[in-house]
């Protein structure tokens, strides 16, 4: 039966999930659009599909909707005003999806992956967050793991800019102190960023896989945090600033590891 | 004299400069912040600055304000009630300023830069854009070209992310064919990025000066925009990705630019 009212407290709980608490106490997470319905459904991590079919124009959507379905996935059909309720997107296109939130701890971590982990310090915007995952999955990279409090990956901004990366990667949250007993027992080099380290970040030869850590926005790498990485890398930066977007600086990271694996296997 | 008032017609003119058509029509923008506006003060393109003394708890704004009302310009006095209704961050520092948008033309540019220039494809997210103007400052290229209809680089998201280097490059709005008759005048090189290029981007040796064309968030180049293009690079990615965020492709390719520079000059 299709659900016509915004009032429906199955649509309120939907849109609850616009809200960290929510999300956290239900350990799921609301997701919209085709593409990143399409991500979540090739890792297996769909509760249940909502699809509104007057919005739902795309072939490869209703072939997807049909395929979940026959595997026994949960489908909420509701009318377009209820999907317009529930959407943030522009031109909604008729379907999204509860996911369920897929947090690994730091033991459970595979330690042969070949490149990497990045590891951030209480990182603030959900969309620098996405665009890490986005650019993690990119290289092959293992995972994120976040340290302190830090943005949700399963925000909606978040999920936006990691563009379906979110469920491909590993993702982890932890503390400073159990970051380095972890690190401390599995032996992996820890790699961080500093304009004020004395080496380019060209000139490293990197370890791999390592971990890279990445600073906060606002703060970058305290004392205590460079002391505990085996090399500090600077981004050169010629005009002004003195920093780089986080992202960014992470993104440039990491195609230097990439290009250095690349040698190495070359 | 103190303006108490949210109803003011000073106040009501500066809070309309959130949007896109005020500041066209005026040709400014409204900038908060110490570091913005000590950004901006450097680059000499304020017109008024706005002080709440309430606020305005750091020495190196007072000063800043002193300086710039020693140097004439006008200041606005206002409430911290009245602040707090213009400003758009959270703990607002009680120090703004208009600034004027600075333009300029394609024939403008200075060919002697020894970077070069980034020219972006419709680019429809101003934080992304924002973040680019902050790593063109960073490598000390010369500027970004926005090619047809684009995101406002006075956009508050915009200038928030460019970190003050929005007042320290030049900036070109123009469109695809008077972008190509002045490329093919000039006789700087065109380098694009695409997923479908045959070769990697740190295997092509890049002229400099050049132009660093990238597409649109949703589109990339299309085939007219990657033909104009010298040579075509691919920015690889190893994962189900098909696409970088913009601002960190660019980022990349920026970085590989001023490897490069670096490598020549050595």
């Amino acid at each position: 039966m299709m659900i016509t009212s915004t009032a429906n407290p199955t649509i309120k709980a939907l849109r609850a999930l616009r809200q960290r608490k929510a999300r956290e106490a239900s350990g799921t997470c609301l997701i919209e659009g085709i593409r990143l319905v399409g991500e979540a459904a090739r890792s297996g991590c769909i509760e249940c599909l909502v699809v509104a079919p007057e919005l739902l124009r795309s072939d490869f959507a209703v072939e997807l909707v049909a395929q979940q379905r026959a595997t026994g996935c949960a489908v909420i059909e509701v009318s377009a005003t209820v999907f317009q309720h529930l959407a943030q997107k522009d031109g909604p296109q008729g379907l999204a999806a509860v996911v369920r939130q897929a947090w690994v701890r730091l033991d459970q971590l595979d330690l042969r992956q070949h490149l990497g982990w990045v590891a951030l310090m209480e990182p603030a915007d959900p969309g620098n967050l996405g665009t890490i995952i986005r650019t993690v999955e990119a290289v092959g990279g293992g995972g994120v793991i976040l340290i302190g409090p830090s943005a949700d990956p399963y925000d909606p901004a978040a999920l936006r800019a990691a563009m379906g990366a979110t469920f491909a990667v590993a993702l982890v949250q932890t503390t400073w102190p159990a970051f380095c007993v972890w690190l401390d027992a599995c032996g992996l080099p820890l790699v961080g960023t500093s304009d004020q380290a004395a080496t380019h970040f060209q000139q490293i030869k990197y370890p791999q896989p390592l971990v890279l850590l990445m600073g906060s926005e606002r703060h970058g790498l305290d004392a205590s945090q460079q002391a505990a990485c085996q090399q500090l890398a600077r981004i050169p930066m010629l005009g002004h600033s003195d920093s780089l977007n986080l992202a960014v600086a992470t993104g440039i990271m990491l195609y230097e590891l990439l290009r250095q694996h690349d040698i190495a296997r070359a």
